[in-house]
């Protein structure tokens, strides 16, 4: 009921569910009335798509449970208040107080923001953390927001996703030559330069697409989403990992007029709920991929690894495409020189402090050691 | 002045550095008098120690900031309250409300509380705490600890440690024979069924120990903690990785009935300020280790990874430990055979998932790409 009189123009079907969810979270509110502060905040994700939605709904309760009840964010889902790709706008204007993104959908405002989203061969979630909290990013992530009326926070992270869907293996780089393929961000980039046509279609546009031959692959997430997805329906080459996204960042992003007005402990209270909301989306992310792997083995996916010669094209590739960025973008050159700065270092202790994957693994018995296959082999 | 009343015998220096950092943060409490709750928390590391005490000192600071001063979480230098090994017993019967620890230190009490610490050759942070979430962790752990009128919030995480620091180089599994070493926990058991002496000394008797010959190797924690030991003016050759604890956890301890007799919205404090603590661990435990390895080197330091075949032996002694250990105890048994299922499975999805470090770096200079030694050679 509340939603009624606050969204228009939205999908019917999203608005239910979000209606439907809102009643059963009201049972759990804490008794206070009047909330000190009632912010509404924009998905660009539907809640009943896991992990990326429902992260952003965690947040909601994160906030609600911490602050007693005297903080409400309240989740809508996309369309509900503003078309998704335009909550960066509502967010700066203040016509919203807040929204549930990722860095990368806004390439188109501020091209450096990808670096913030997911990279290329890029660090994993804690290399990532490391970078933005101690190497650097937070500080060029901040400016460059502010100079958009926006202060945004890092609230959840997603584990590596997968490679992408295909009708037919893919076994050189030469494949990829004329092939229509929806790609994420910057790895979209990366496959433009090795000739493939790349598509950057909505969630629900993808499956259509590719059962009409629209697109003839696509990549959209990780396991477990890409199996709700269904894509299995009309591809079913599966390949790993996802060079593209070996973590990706989500962001409350929070109008910076009302940031500022905040109280100190209403901030605190909004940098612990994203905190817990990575801790929690960490351990998630982590633990929900094995049983989706499963689920798809069974509907007749076939899982491949990339061909050798097919990661290191892709390597080059955008290694090019981001000497490029970086010359034309002050801001994507900064923010990609920290970064690469940091990486560089911090490769000295990766390389020494870390366990290798193999160690141990050859003294074990044989089902739980899946011998590497470094190539185009269905596994 | 408020210290002077409730401690007695503990360390003298200790003391005097939590009163002057207790004096700093009280400028910056919010000017609520009265907290609604005021606890002690005894902590087994020393304010001034990087990582294992100043994650305890965050903790009090985050339980404050979140609440707007309303919750006091108030760190107490080891031995202040309570000598450091006496806190489980405290915190159990309720002399004091709480404690900052590892799980690992309470072997003697319930041996299966190892396994929540640090396992040899065990899962690195993400998995581990995909576990304890999600693998079915968290309910042993809350068991056990529920036996002894403890509640523990696993509250931050420590990131691969050093495999030791020795006087001669390791060339072979038999040069631990006869060999006087301290290592901590499950780590040690392996050594010693390689033939090693071991004892667990505390962390301000090592450097003297290893310096008159009383042990001839060492092994404490992460290069920025080991640097603040001092330990490379006694023993030059540093071995990596640290097989024994790829990730370590430490804990909030607090006595059951007073957790029990939380609001919900104080219980939500406590988590979150956990979970905070938990990503800033994360990500400053990435950050630290790289100015602490070159000053190392600039010290003399000679940098070893362990040769292939002496990790080999201390994987299989490992396996032959671990199994003893779960047959001798039921608690130990059900948690190593939980972590080892979870493993199982999730070797699939890593296995898939996560892009193999050295995809890439043929691609690179050659100063960022040191290659991989798998054997003795300084590096």
């Amino acid at each position: 009921m509340l939603l009624a009189g606050c969204g228009s123009g939205g999908d019917q079907r999203s608005e239910t569910t979000a209606s439907r969810t809102q009643a059963a979270d009201a049972t759990s509110v804490p008794s206070t009335r009047h909330p000190e502060l009632r912010w509404r905040m924009a998905s660009t994700y539907p809640s009943s798509l896991v992990i990326l939605g429902s992260m952003g709904k965690r947040v909601e309760r994160l906030v609600r449970e911490i602050s007693g009840g005297r903080m409400e964010l309240r989740f809508y889902e996309p369309g509900a208040l503003v078309p998704p790709f335009e909550i960066f706008d509502a967010v700066s204007y203040g016509a919203i107080e807040s929204g549930w993104s990722t860095p990368g959908y806004w390439a188109g405002r501020e091209p450096a923001l990808q670096l913030f989203a997911s990279v290329p061969f890029g660090p994993g979630a804690v290399e990532y953390l490391a970078w933005f909290d101690h190497g650097g990013g937070r500080e060029i992530f901040d400016e460059i927001y502010h100079r958009h009326g926006i202060h945004s926070l890092i609230c959840g992270i997603s584990p590596p996703e997968a490679g992408g869907w295909f009708k037919r293996p893919i076994t050189s780089p030469d494949d990829f030559k004329g092939m229509k393929i929806r790609y994420f961000g910057l790895g979209g980039k990366v496959l433009e330069r090795l000739g493939a046509s790349v598509q950057l279609l909505a969630g629900g546009d993808i499956f259509p697409a590719l059962e009409l031959g629209t697109i003839d692959a696509t990549e959209y997430s990780v396991p477990a989403v890409d199996l709700k997805m269904g894509f299995y329906q009309a591809a079913r080459h599966y390949y790993f990992p996802g060079w593209h996204q070996q973590s990706t960042f989500f962001e409350l992003m929070i109008n910076l007029d009302r940031w500022r007005a905040l109280t100190a402990q209403q901030r605190a209270i909004f940098k612990a709920a994203c905190s817990a909301n990575i801790r929690q989306s960490l351990s998630e992310g982590e633990a929900l991929q094995v049983d989706a792997i499963e689920k798809l083995k069974a509907k007749g996916v076939v899982f491949h690894t990339w061909p050798r010669p097919v990661l290191a094209a892709l390597y080059r590739a955008w290694r090019d495409v981001a000497a490029e960025m970086a010359a034309a973008d002050p801001d994507f050159g900064r923010a990609w020189k920290s970064l690469e700065d940091f990486r560089r270092r911090d490769r000295v202790w990766r390389d020494l402090g870390y366990l290798k994957d193999d160690v141990g693994a050859a003294d074990e018995p044989a089902e739980s050691a899946p011998s590497p296959t470094d190539g185009n082999g269905p596994r």
